[in-house]
């Protein structure tokens, strides 16, 4: 695949907004403050190929990950960081406090070492937290019936204006295995929803920047993107692009996976420029402390990190808590091992000291602090099977049962939690893999590596994993971790990255469709009546890669006329079943013929008629 | 992503063989003159990480439909064509003759076209046709209870050495839907198969180079690639190029789709050198020959190319026989109409006509000249969605009737017969498609195109549609069109044909862990091994597509070195997961501990021991 990065930057960042698209702000109801960022792609009019009557094309909304980036009447300056658009909401809450300074050691000390300053990220606002006694959590203010801005920006970016746009065609009743999935998403829906523990809106106070959004399988499919250096260290710039291309191609979240040199410094930058929720791995963090020494990390670390990066804005933390002493041994016999970063430092931690995780025995205090800034836990898999031959095994579905026993502590302190999942497994043991998730954690929203569905295909398995995440997004999963090319095998490079979000994206929208989620369909069906008339610029325009698709076209029919041209590459001028096939409709249409009545009104002669009017469409 | 074609040519096709790989082939043993080829994969020896003992890893057998390209003791030379292994096997069964000449008009008309003898393959055999009142199907072989020397190649195939191999891990039960997959493949298996009409053996007498292969629900899952030119032409070098390619990434068929000029020379030199079956749609010939008039087809016209195209060795032809006059009006309300080619030649025909076409009304006289060369049947879905609107609708879902109509007439006939499928259809949707085509057609064999899952990708659509076309292999389909990421866009190259085949390759390998075909998982344990063990080069060369693994890890680490050490690209040497793990393992192994074990040994000191030994991993 060959694709061009041809689009402008500004600060290191891209900007360009999408072909024939503008960003549009639809107001809320119950908040008017509230101004939810949506992509309105213009259509051009269809052309009836008899009479040349010209048709408009109503234009479709679609959900938008990409921030103000892709708005060019907003003015964006990586050094001061995005607007923060939740701040209000979230200090006329009258719960938080301003702290004067940041509470966690680390952050004061990295605070302190002038020789960081060049790195530093202009810090112009004061870490929040609950005040005393406070619990700040969505899941907090949903239990006591309060629909917050964040649940009616949700409600409003779900339906992505369904309702005002015209129905092309009946959409297929879907097949939800269970789900609640309404007509439509009212604010008071996505806050019952919230209330029961079954979605979560990652939204620590400290990252107001973010446009809100929600997992839990009664909403659109979510994905999440994984960025962050490892052994080189890229320049923040560099950083805060991976941010903004992933969140361009689609990513609903992103995780700030670093493990190089100047971890908090990075993060600093990404949070603050960063238009949608990120997660982390605090325990990669705390073993850059000890070292990399596993045995070391203790509990006192691991709570500095955990409080140094609340401070700083991250909306959720994985945590492996479930990997149990006892598990770990059942791993002995994998083929694969333990595969999770975080697992395996965590077994090696209860192996050395021959005790239970401080993750686990913690696991309040941990609740404690989540609670004070609405940090969400993604309760990590670290035991998740790395291949065919180890899934759905006895330590992963071990594993399982002790993180819904965590969801339930976790939701007794309100504080909200989501659950990760595998893996490598083939298809036909996926569902079981939804099924005891919902089961073993009461429906806390899911949150899967693909699952690959298999091994064979490395340099491959953003689509041996897209398969999987396709179909566990059907049955239930809230949210697909994205999986590029280089999985397996190197760090993905940028055209990775826009691979993986965009295969992730599909795959995510296939689910959206197979479960039924309310107006999913009206894309599809505005691109493929598009691709019908052979409005080339619309099919490109309307789908996840505009550019990539004009660019495929190009390679074939460069000339710009063949863009409007009522044929296809693929057939030629002489030979395409589409424009027949219009031919077919129009014979219809005007004979006003359907099903059975073809015979009844005497076919013969409309046949007839049907030549005479000259039906040849060959050139 | 970025792929390189280094591989040498001769002849301009391409020779390489895979990296560690060589051709093995295994006699027969009801017939011993059998030899099947199959890929075997030499792997490096696995290092004990504590005690560096080496334990040699056995070779693993693969299914290899690469053809004698890949073998560098075969000599090739495109001008003669590939070696006929059939043959004698055809000729031994005697109930053939060899013709003097063709008996299509339109052959010898090219034949006797001087100015055509430059394009033309130079033809050393005559075309063979059964003997009067003879069938040379080998349904009709199996039938009477005979097991040819085709099916028992077929069942060794189709094992892949697996009992040879020693397992690495218990294989996960599959689901199947009610298909009946045996442990093992027997000849007497694919006889009864074949019997029943649920397999299908393309193998027209006239195409003696192919290696056998099967299609049917309880056998391993095939692809087909689709080769050909359109509107501008190749050399004939390129299109033999089109069809080796497309064989060494992993076509199980190829259908020659040409609609250009000099077609009838073209497919005579793509299957002289074709190792696998070759389809075609005889109406886009038949097409031509009217000069692209659609009402100007007659059942003469189209008659004379089956014959000419069964004589040049076509092994399944299309035929949409199913469009009936009354369901094309039932497409006129779609949002994309009629969108197979074939399909709309025929509706436009039928209306303009106002008759059932000539396919319908004609088909046992198609009967009987498939019978006489052994071409099977593909029932040509010419009204399938092309749409999610459109998918499973009432016009798709009557053809499907007709053509089990068709079935039973081509079974009475004792022709071998596969039903084709859609097309666009969401996930929740596509079961319905397969288990109605179990029913209306008694178990053919189902042969699919994709399907799409969601429309809003174009420039991903092998991906959209290996989600489907992965779904449908499980759920009992036997073969897999494959669909490029040109799809809907403009004409494949040739990397674009590698990433068709190898995505849909992966998908129906993902199908035959699902639905439990014998011995499927062991590729999977034993690239997951060598990955765990950090074989590098093992990994690469177990996978689809080694060149592109290898290239993807070398962006990231280029060193040889890095090949053999002990961490990988995502992680670097201080912080992999793997290496933790096999620490653990070792630690597990080395005290003998086994779940609840471990805390009954006295784990405490267990945990003093393993520190004691320098467990420290990092670097």
């Amino acid at each position: 695949m060959k694709k061009k990065d041809t689009a402008p930057k500004q600060d290191g960042v891209t900007r360009q907004p999408f072909p024939n698209s503008k960003k549009i702000y639809v107001q809320g109801k119950i908040h008017p403050e509230i101004k939810v960022a949506m992509r309105e792609i213009e259509l051009s009019d269809t052309v009836d190929s008899m009479t040349k009557k010209r048709t408009p094309n109503e234009p479709v909304t679609v959900y938008d990950t990409s921030g103000p980036y892709t708005d060019p009447t907003k003015e964006i300056n990586i050094h001061n960081g995005l607007e923060r658009i939740r701040e209000q909401w979230i200090l006329e809450r009258g719960d938080v406090e301003e702290l004067n300074e940041f509470t966690s050691d680390y952050c004061n000390e990295r605070l302190n070492d002038k020789s960081l300053d060049h790195l530093r990220f202009n810090l112009k606002h004061k870490p929040k937290r609950a005040k005393k006694g406070q619990n700040v959590t969505q899941l907090h203010y949903a239990k006591k019936g309060i629909i917050t801005p964040e649940m009616e920006y949700i409600a409003i970016r779900e339906n992505q204006r369904i309702d005002e746009m015209t129905r092309l065609s009946k959409q297929h009743p879907g097949q939800d295995f269970g789900a609640s999935i309404p007509a439509k998403i009212t604010p008071e829906f996505v806050r019952e929803e919230v209330a029961r523990g079954r979605a979560v809106i990652p939204s620590n106070i400290n990252h107001p920047e973010a446009e809100p959004m929600i997992l839990g399988r009664n909403f659109l499919v979510k994905i999440n993107a994984n960025i962050g250096n490892s052994a080189t260290t890229s320049s923040i710039e560099e950083e805060v692009e991976k941010a903004v291309w992933a969140c361009r191609w689609g990513a609903d979240n992103i995780m700030d996976l670093s493990t190089g040199k100047n971890i908090h410094e990075t993060r600093e930058w990404i949070i603050r420029n960063s238009p949608v929720p990120v997660g982390t791995v605090p325990i990669y963090q705390a073993l850059e402390k000890v070292n990399g020494i596993a045995e070391d990390l203790t509990w006192e670390i691991f709570r500095d990190t955990l409080i140094e990066q609340a401070e700083q804005g991250v909306d959720y933390f994985t945590i492996h808590a479930g990997v149990r002493l006892r598990y770990v041994p059942m791993t002995a016999k994998r083929i694969t091992g333990i595969v999770s970063r975080g697992g395996s430092i965590m077994a090696k931690w209860c192996l050395a000291h021959h005790k239970e995780s401080f993750l686990y025995t913690h696991f309040e205090e941990i609740c404690e602090i989540m609670k004070a800034y609405d940090v969400a836990f993604s309760l990590g898999d670290g035991l998740r099977p790395g291949c065919i031959a180890d899934a759905n095994d006895e330590a992963q579905f071990a594993e399982l049962e002790t993180l819904g026993e965590l969801t339930k502590i976790a939701r007794k302190h309100e504080v909200q939690c989501f659950i990760e999942g595998p893996g490598h497994v083939p298809m036909h043991m996926i569902k079981a893999n939804m099924d005891k998730q919902i089961e073993a954690c009461d429906e806390a929203p899911f949150y899967t590596l693909g699952p690959l569905t298999t091994d064979i295909a490395p340099g491959y398995d953003h689509i041996t994993s897209g398969i999987g995440a396709a179909m566990i997004g059907w049955y239930g999963c809230a949210m697909l971790c994205y999986v590029t090319p280089k999985e397996h095998l190197g760090l993905p490079n940028k055209e990775d990255v826009r691979t993986g979000v965009v295969t992730y994206k599909l795959a995510a929208h296939a689910a959206d469709l197979a479960k039924g989620h309310p107006g999913a369909q009206h894309r599809d069906d505005a691109l493929s009546k598009a691709r019908f008339e052979f409005r080339w610029e619309d099919q490109f325009n309307l789908g996840l890669d505009p550019e990539l698709a004009r660019e495929y076209h190009d390679e074939t029919l460069p000339a710009e006329g063949a863009k409007i041209a009522h044929f296809c590459s693929m057939c030629g001028p002489k030979f395409c079943s589409m424009k027949i096939s219009q031919e077919v409709r129009d014979f219809a249409a005007e004979n006003k013929v359907e099903g059975d009545e073809v015979f009844a009104k005497g076919m013969e002669e409309k046949s007839k008629e049907f030549k005479d009017k000259g039906s040849e469409v060959y050139l």
